[in-house]
């Protein structure tokens, strides 16, 4: 997975399974412009990682944002690769970590060797304010992205993207934003105008739904809610994102794989349509 | 729901749990144009009433094709008004009946006076051929309309939409069809072009998704399969299609739910997109 051609092939493979191909003449259609589908691993909090793997396997998701919940930071190098073959055995490609919390300079150091041992090309994260040109900093040693996460009207650091933005926007261009759809709603942002003015440093995306835009909103099934998704997904095909779509499911966490479900089917269905 | 107003006012109910109407001004969007979403009662063939209602509430979809499996078409005046209160105090609309099949003139009478006491307008159906006039005449009489469903290439009576079709064209135009895509997809046909083909007597749908356009493909969710769903719903809207997309879902009918969430989900992302 380190390397960027195999981690291109496993995004090609997100692709197709995620919209169907058929192979026959008759009856088949041109596919249209779709992203690759994949989980935030803190959807599957309450499950351990072979749990999760056979949830994404029924879901037909292949891509997962590895949470530190089913793979500790400080995991030794035989735990690391024994996950790392569970996953590739399980066809599913970790295609970044996070969300990591960095409050601590070590913390920062931490989080990239163990983005560096997991095989990923970017860690999506939460640096202190006053950490982030230490984190820029490792991002050019490292050649490894940052993509910094929003987490709404509560998160006294980055409650919603434009916060981020701000801040890296003059950094190196392998710093940029994780854009948390249903925190930048309940944030009073319109997820889609996020998309399209911080274009430039949109690495990845946790897409969810949230019964309103106000701040005590609560998570709810994709495509039930009040993001609007067909905006949002055409700016994503307006600004030609290259990332994944992934989803992080937060409602009914003890038994969420029929809401997983949902929400998946919906933004297949989004962006099919 | 034998008055013609609540069925429409339930239906709306139905459109209105499809698609998310925020009620915030910032951020709020135009529903597009949407069909109510409903089940073929046959997908919860393993389960009993109860249980098939507490799924339909857990998948949010409020339209049902009640099927006989679920209330006998014998059953008593009792069992049926019994039956009707589960549903009415479960917030499950039953739009129609089926499919019966009408084997014998006793069995389109049995059909046509089980619709009634149910309650319902329509009578999803497969009358033998030579029992179509007899059919035609219980329609008139009743005021009970009669939509005939395709079963796929192995269907000795219909196999495709245009077996029905060619030989209901001429009659009252209270007989029509029930299409069921994936039994006229498996028989060679596009779905697509039967919307458009006998727009006139369409009635109700089954949607499904099939593996390939070939006789021995296998049900799969909705979404993963042969079947170009943004075509369709592009014919659905382009006829201005007025009854319910019923989704019958045949995959792991002993442990559907996650599927069938997947199939909802993606069914109203295409009507979304």
């Amino acid at each position: 997975m380190k390397n960027r051609r195999s981690f291109l092939q496993l995004s090609a493979l997100g692709i197709a399974g995620a919209v169907a191909k058929p192979s026959f003449a008759l009856g088949s259609f041109e596919a249209p412009t779709t992203f690759p589908l994949g989980f935030a691993g803190y959807s599957f909090a309450r499950f351990d990682i072979d749990k999760m793997i056979a949830m994404l396997q029924k879901l037909n998701v292949k891509n997962l944002s590895l949470k530190e919940i089913h793979l500790p930071l400080n995991s030794s190098n035989e735990a690391i690769e024994a996950a790392k073959k569970k996953f590739a055995d399980g066809g599913i490609n970790v295609y970044t970590v996070g969300v990591i919390y960095m409050r601590s300079k070590e913390a920062v150091d931490q989080a990239f060797e163990y983005a560096r041992k997991v095989g990923v090309e970017m860690i999506v994260g939460v640096p202190n304010q006053d950490l982030l040109s230490y984190a820029e900093a490792k991002v050019k040693e490292t050649n490894i992205r940052l993509a910094i996460h929003n987490h709404g009207p509560e998160d006294k650091l980055y409650p919603s993207p434009k916060d981020i933005y701000d801040r890296i926007k003059n950094f190196d261009p392998r710093v940029g934003l994780c854009i948390d759809i249903g925190h930048t709603l309940r944030a009073g942002v319109l997820p889609e105008r996020t998309v399209k003015e911080y274009r430039d440093r949109l690495f990845d995306l946790h897409l969810k739904d949230v019964t309103a835009m106000a701040k005590d909103a609560k998570v709810i099934e994709i495509g039930r809610g009040a993001i609007n998704y067909p905006a949002f997904m055409e700016a994503l095909k307006k600004v030609n994102y290259k990332g994944v779509c992934s989803v992080e499911y937060e409602k009914d966490m003890t038994d969420p794989l029929v809401g997983m479900a949902e929400s998946v089917g919906f933004v297949k269905g989004i962006m099919r349509g």
